[in-house]
């Protein structure tokens, strides 16, 4: 077969391809990361490059607008290699894995609320210093005897276990080390396994880590388990987006030959870089590393842990399993001590995942006696209702919108995000950015503020249209849809003018319909008025910033007093990290996830009325929203 | 380096090796596992073969008879390769690593206990056939908690756990096999794992193996686990013999380069044939054997599993683990399903090993209110003494006489032993050998008939030595020591006299005299008298037959009421065949090596000049061997 070398600059990456392959493809064999949302079927328009020398076939998409056309931008997906060719890749193309810079950190930590202050310091992974006494004629039991006897002055447990494998070389490292030692100890369920035993006093290195596994995102968290200090925070785009933006494209990509065993590489890679990262940034040993504990959605978790995911997205939809044992490190393949031990935050159902789990856990709506409700609105809307006696969830089909996905000019909340948006009578737009940097695009906080502001300047209407009798360089008509530039090509950091779309508007106004009405068929299911709610917290990957105000403005959230209100960032993160630290937190999650009783809100007889009712900013129903009525 | 073809007959194998390569090394690298008990260092004299052609360099050993030299017998360990060689093995060079046949079976089988038959039967691997009701809308709880829930219905437990490598095409079995699965459970402490889900039901065929792992001999049991049925029985030789017969050279052994490898290598050979043998013959899968359960002495359990037993053999003789956490067939090298669970029966210290537990175990002893013992005589002399609410545990170096190693003729209860011997007064000796063929050699029940018949005949005195008075062509001088000829090259199988000679006689009476003074120690030690001892159990590997009368009347067991004794036979494989049939049998081994006390009998003041009063036939205090009197 005909083999033709591609290069791709700016990485001047080199790569060998048979003649016929799309560049997309090409791409990926190169190590190069392309945004492809749809899964690389021409679908989403986001892997956009620009072939500079050399022969190839592309097809005219119209997702490309004309002057992008004329600048030589092509999909990397439908264009095929048809000689050495030389092919540049636009910043904005690579944009969605690009690791995030330190200076994001802050906005991935989430909250650490108060509850994580007061929780039973307990971590999965404790390192336990003895000082064994040497055997003798008339003390003579075993070596692993003696740490057990050791052990047992230190910790209250009652069964212990070690694995045959930890027992190798045991008696060497005993008497090497001159009975000194320290057991490294994991719990689990009731037990404690002694993972291994090292030599001499290491208990001052112990280091764990929290992951957020997120459809969009991964989010990880470097703590020191012996201080509880969060050392550092990494979050970076699912490396899986290259095989689709979302959860059913990735399903179907999984059951491909080779499929799974790709985006389970994918995520391992996302995990071991932050691992990797981070371990360098505050210069700790890998081999300190020992404890894990992973949270996220269930098809996350099952592509994580190679499990045949295709039956999740099936009717009925049931995952193989919503909870998992701890497994070994090495096993898993992250890149920590081999030794070291992951635990799982564990879900209810397909819709309901350890994410949510973990984020109940956090915010500690299962402790409370009172009504409290967790909406976490990430790549989907869950929604947790009840008190510590009940539970009740639901997810939402809301759509990325929130986190970015999907939208025009949509981006996660990272450097160069649009967060915040003032629009004058006169339409002058004053935006602000995350990291005070030239814009790149908009995020879910900058879209509700720019909704809100669209709204109350009369750039669209409460049906989300936009006002076609404005008069102003910022509203016009683009090649399919009207359009309001939030940021000029001069002011942007892409080379384009940074727009919203009215198909973006509308797909903003669906999620905003979904998650504010499944809150209310919560209620109505359990036959409670909003107003008996004590708590709302609102998670999800907002940064650090979401507008209340706003949010209620545009119908998103209830309009209740504000003080109801807790945003509380990456409930998921916060959760696993809670779990880390705290085994007695992890165990709590195994009675919350017992404890949710799953609504699905497609049999709901009310949610679609609801909804219907929700297609408008605020709502059809004014009366609801008195504070948008002034 | 040059190299020469070894042939060996009549295997007719044939091997390239390099110039200078003794021939023991070389027959093992063509697969032929020659007796060697030293180790191959010329000091057991047991590797004799013949070189029947080509160059070599042999060192004249004072192992090898004159007639022996003559008829052009070397030891293999002794002779280098010059040439190309033609070496003929004899039959008996063989012998204790042949596999030894289906005749001999019974013998190994042990007695199935009274006990046995009354345990609460609970394997340690049941295979449970459910029918799940199929996923629908309002019942979409996850593939793996749709199988917990019918499980909970049909075994009595609380906590279910499941690898995560189970799960990964769960999904798919489940709905391809119409939810109609065989759940394929393991107990393992408290708790229930899943090891795998069989599609349909596979319930009928369940099946485990029960094994002893000796220092000389490797015993394993195939059982049916839904009938309890014993479906065959194998023992063989320990192939770690090659590296020395004893534990102590076999630890030295083992930390040579490659050494515990090695010796791994040899033992689970051995178990593997054992499985292979009997599932062949039972016309068994070896994927429907998914339990095991091995008992045995410590330094076999390191070796087993690969840990380093060094520490074992260095004063204060500490062992790395007396117990050891299940583990995977696969991990093991267990070759059943690899997806099997294999169980060990936990130990007391480096003297008193699983295989003693074990035998506690299934004599009953723990579970008695009256006093009773249990000598366990095999390649050592263990010793337990107590009742259900103390035990108290001895190893006497007795070495393996009784089980016929280190002997000039000794062999293992196998076809072809000299079980039973008489004298007549004018010294003609009939023999019974087991399967009534020509006789290979004596094995323990033979020398205790054979000491009590030389003494009733006066060919041997009280202090074990010939009487040079006999005229008979049975008495002779050999080379080094006189000796007397039990059966001559005419009747004999090995083309040789069998006979006994007076290190031999040395040898057997300071076994007897450790075990009876062992016996005696352990009383004194708890104040009590032989006389009320309610139960004496007699174990090891006298095959099926043991003259209790003969053996009192050499002084290996107190003068007591023949009714006090009950020979169960191999209660180590007895034990691990209950711990595979009851997991609640398995558990009282938990209590029960807790339970027991260990006695050291090197630092009882008392135990040397017992040992040395019992250096005579029956003792020197006749006072207390009044049968033995008259």
């Amino acid at each position: 077969m005909q083999e033709f070398t591609v290069k791709f600059t700016p990485q001047n990456k080199l790569v060998r391809v048979p003649k016929g392959t799309d560049l997309l493809s090409a791409a990926i064999k190169a190590g190069i990361v392309l945004a492809a949302s749809c899964g690389g079927v021409g679908l989403c328009g986001k892997c956009r490059i620009v072939v500079e020398k050399g022969t190839f076939k592309s097809e005219a998409s119209p997702l490309v607008g004309e002057e992008d056309r004329k600048n030589g931008i092509v999909l990397a997906c439908e264009t095929i290699v048809e000689g050495d060719l030389e092919v540049r890749i636009p910043k904005e193309s690579l944009g969605l894995h690009e690791k995030i810079s330190g200076a994001t950190e802050e906005f991935t930590k989430g909250v650490v609320l108060e509850k994580e202050k007061s929780i039973k310091y307990l971590p999965l992974v404790r390192k336990i210093y003895v000082e064994l006494t040497a055997p003798t004629a008339d003390n003579s039991t075993s070596d692993l005897e003696r740490i057990y006897d050791a052990l047992a002055e230190k910790i209250d447990h009652v069964h212990i276990s070690t694995k045959v494998a930890s027992l190798k070389h045991l008696d060497e490292l005993l008497r090497d080390s001159d009975y000194k030692v320290t057991a490294v100890i994991a719990y689990n369920d009731d037990s404690v396994e002694i993972l291994t035993i090292e030599p001499g006093d290491t208990s001052k290195a112990n280091f764990g880590f929290a992951f957020d596994i997120g459809t969009t995102t991964v989010a990880g968290q470097l703590i020191d388990l012996n201080t509880k200090n969060i050392l550092g925070t990494r979050i970076a785009f699912n490396k899986q987006a290259s095989y689709g933006s979302d959860v059913i494209t990735r399903i179907i990509y999984a059951s491909e030959p080779e499929g799974l065993k790709k985006l389970n590489e994918a995520v391992m890679e996302n995990i071991n870089d932050i691992i990797g990262d981070l371990t360098d940034a505050c210069k700790i040993n890998l081999s300190d590393v020992y404890g894990l504990v992973m949270a996220g959605n269930m098809t996350m978790m099952h592509l994580l842990l190679k499990i045949d995911p295709s039956n999740i997205r099936k009717s009925p939809y049931v995952p193989t399993s919503v909870v998992f044992q701890n497994i070994n490190a090495a096993e898993l393949g992250v890149e920590t001590n081999p030794k070291g031990t992951v635990a799982f935050a564990p879900g209810v159902t397909t819709y309901i995942g350890g994410d949510i789990v973990s984020g109940v856990l956090a915010c500690g709506l299962a402790e409370s006696d009172e009504m409290s409700l967790l909406a976490d609105i990430g790549t989907n809307g869950e929604i947790v209702l009840g008190t510590k006696d009940w539970m009740i969830g639901a997810a939402a089909s809301a759509g990325p919108a929130f986190e970015g996905s999907g939208l025009s000019h949509g981006m996660k909340a990272v450097r160069g995000a649009i967060e915040k948006v003032r629009i004058s009578k006169s339409l002058d737009v004053e935006i602000g950015t995350i990291g005070n940097d030239a814009p790149k695009g908009i995020c879910g906080s900058g879209y509700i503020d720019l909704l809100c502001q669209m709204l109350k300047a009369g750039v669209i209407g409460k049906d989300g249209r936009i006002n076609r009798d404005i008069k102003s360089k910022r509203v016009r008509k683009s090649d399919v849809n009207y359009e309001f530039v939030v940021s000029f090509k001069s002011e942007s950091a892409i080379g384009r003018d940074i727009v919203i779309q009215e198909d973006d508007i509308e797909n903003l106004k669906r999620s905003k319909a979904a998650i504010y009405s499944a809150i209310i068929a919560l209620l109505n299911k359990v036959e409670k008025n909003i107003n008996e709610v004590n708590k709302i917290y609102i998670a999800g990957g907002f940064g650090n910033y979401l507008n209340i105000e706003n949010s209620i403005f545009i119908g998103l959230l209830p309009d209740l007093k504000r003080d109801v209100y807790e945003f509380i960032g990456n409930s998921s993160l916060a959760g696993a990290r809670m779990s880390l630290i705290s085994h007695e937190a992890f165990e709590k999650m195994s009675t919350i996830y017992k404890n949710i009783t799953y609504m699905d809100l497609s049999s709901e007889p009310n949610y679609m009325d609801e909804y219907v009712a929700a297609l408008f900013f605020p709502h059809t129903d004014l009366g609801r929203f008195p504070s948008a009525r002034s």
